[in-house]
């Protein structure tokens, strides 16, 4: 079971958005530079983030993508659930319906199986619900060296011009 | 991101046999009979359980699958791993490294995005290892209408000669 690469590519490129001044943007190429990731794939996992209402686009000069919330308001769930969708990973078929031994057919009761799954992925969606781009980006910022800030400021002038 | 099917019929199987008494097996073609799948695909999941040491075959007469251990001491974990293998869902490429802002180089410290999904996944399979087939039986067995009981007696007759 794997997860969609683009959840790891747009939960860095929401990074890099939410250290950004509030309402500045980049578009979806730079995004993709930043990382030197494949810009084509990078542009449509950030419309499915546009969709989903995590980022939203600027249209015009010094336009492209800015977070639609603040930063403490967006966690890693929104961020996965707007690549993976919300369908949970275990898709109970109801199997415990078919075959020869399936009594008089009462099923109101969940199946004890699907239920357990169901629980995991509660308290992994808690998790991911538990920390927000806010978060990421302070304790990116605590790691950062001289070097990389020197060297993101220069970056992002270039880019926002 | 979908779990394979595989998890769903095997979890299913094992459920049934940690039902039967102690030592006793049943052929992979009943256990796809007993909810009416296909017999090809369970055989394929089954030999999968089989390598993992969850389950072991039995050659002969009465021969088939039976559990490797007891039912208190396999959890829905061991079986979602037999099927999927280890590796976690999100698979970190260590994006950070790449492209024209990664500082000095020092990635010592592991990335941020990284340990809030390793944090998930681990929350994810604590709640898949806190539930044995010993308990998954019981809670079926409560739920069981005696109709139900009668027919499995009777299939498992069939099948148990």
């Amino acid at each position: 079971m794997k997860m969609s690469e683009g959840v790891e590519w747009t939960a860095h490129a929401c990074a890099l958005l939410a250290a950004l001044p509030p309402g500045v943007g980049l578009p979806a190429n730079a995004l993709a530079e930043f990382h030197d990731l494949a810009p084509a794939y990078m542009a449509k996992h950030m419309q499915a983030l546009a969709r989903a209402g995590v980022v939203e686009s600027v249209r015009g000069a010094g336009g492209g993508y800015r977070l639609a919330k603040k930063p403490q308001e967006v966690t890693l769930w929104d961020i996965y659930e707007a690549i993976e969708g919300q369908e949970p990973a275990f898709r109970c078929s109801e199997i415990r319906q078919q075959g020869p031994c399936t009594g008089n057919g009462d099923f109101r009761r969940p199946c004890e199986i699907n239920a357990v799954f169901g629980r995991a992925e509660a308290a992994w969606k808690a998790e991911l619900r538990s920390v927000t781009l806010a978060e990421i980006v302070a304790e990116v910022g605590r790691k950062a060296t001289p070097v990389k800030r020197a060297q993101l400021t220069e970056w992002l002038g270039s880019k926002l011009g």
